[in-house]
């Protein structure tokens, strides 16, 4: 039976976790990009859907690929990162669910039915995507996601031909805490919970 | 500086986490339902928007209400669940944004802005139910995912006249991990990354 996690790691995963726009100069590298692919990819989707897709933008060729489509605030942070990660989603990924879902016909949910790979990318992408952060929290890892940006210009630059699209951005690295704002307040539970 | 969490912390979080349809008896009590929002509203969301609300479906009569709107396989098994929360979002959540982020005009970014809006809450929304299911494996409870549903059903019984609007519903409780199917593959790290 599982038991709460300890204090520090709830500290770590939530309560004391922070979107962070400036990190320290060590780089991600290989493994550990391997190792949070390797936790996020048990989170849950849609039939085990898993329409995310992920580039991992480390290099100065590839940041400067990216460059021209972020706004002018998230641009400096986002080039200084160690890391950029494009949060984007497969629009063909139900061509892989006899693979992930082998017990039904899930593929034919969604042939020709673009309503249903629109909502169902954007919803279950995005849930990866936060797999991803917590994932990358988990391993000691520091976040700053980002939707400030144009995903028509990311797409041409990256996906250009293909069935992938991009959803939101993710700087990954060792955060400085020094630098951090103030965090800003949440709703309280009573504006955006109800119990029924 | 944060660690990698412990190897049971990631089994728990991630590795051996699975999607249960069923659950034993004990309740998800009300001091457990706060304890939950007091982690996940924690985590990051565009412009500290945090759309997402959710209504904690625990009472005879509230799941008798929900029930219409379910698909048929996932009926039984959400009515016999200790509690289903709706992960909806407030389409008029940047109301809020003069207290959530202000330090700019957050909220006129939005304003008349149908799409903008749409994307916000899908985007963020779906982010905060990740959020959710991750808290709730932090606090030893398992987690049952869903979109197999009415949405226009759920909000029609839920939200008439108001703002919110369901995204998709999460069975919680303590899991009965023998009744659990051998986990579906995962795509390999080939298919779904890319290092640029």
């Amino acid at each position: 039976m599982s038991q709460t996690l300890s204090a520090a790691a709830l500290d770590q995963l939530f309560r004391e976790a922070r979107t962070f726009s400036h990190f320290d100069d060590r780089a991600v590298d290989d493994a550990t990009i391997h190792a949070l692919y390797d936790l996020l990819k048990f989170g849950p989707t849609s039939a085990n859907s898993s329409p995310a897709r992920f580039v991992f933008v480390r290099s100065p060729e590839a940041k400067a690929k990216l460059a021209p489509a972020l706004s002018e605030g998230n641009r400096d942070k986002t080039l200084a990162a160690p890391l950029t990660v494009i949060v984007a989603h497969d629009l063909t990924f139900y061509d892989e669910l006899p693979t992930l879902f082998p017990h039904t016909d899930a593929r034919s949910w969604f042939t020709g039915n673009d309503a249903a790979i629109q909502t169902t990318c954007l919803r279950n992408g995005s849930l990866q995507g936060a797999y991803l952060m917590l994932a990358a929290r988990s391993l000691g890892l520091d976040c700053g996601p980002m939707s400030g940006f144009d995903n028509a210009t990311v797409d041409a630059a990256f996906f250009e031909g293909t069935s992938w699209r991009s959803n939101f951005l993710i700087n990954l690295g060792y955060g400085l805490r020094e630098k951090l704002h103030p965090r800003n307040p949440r709703l309280p539970f009573e504006t955006a919970c109800l119990i029924a």
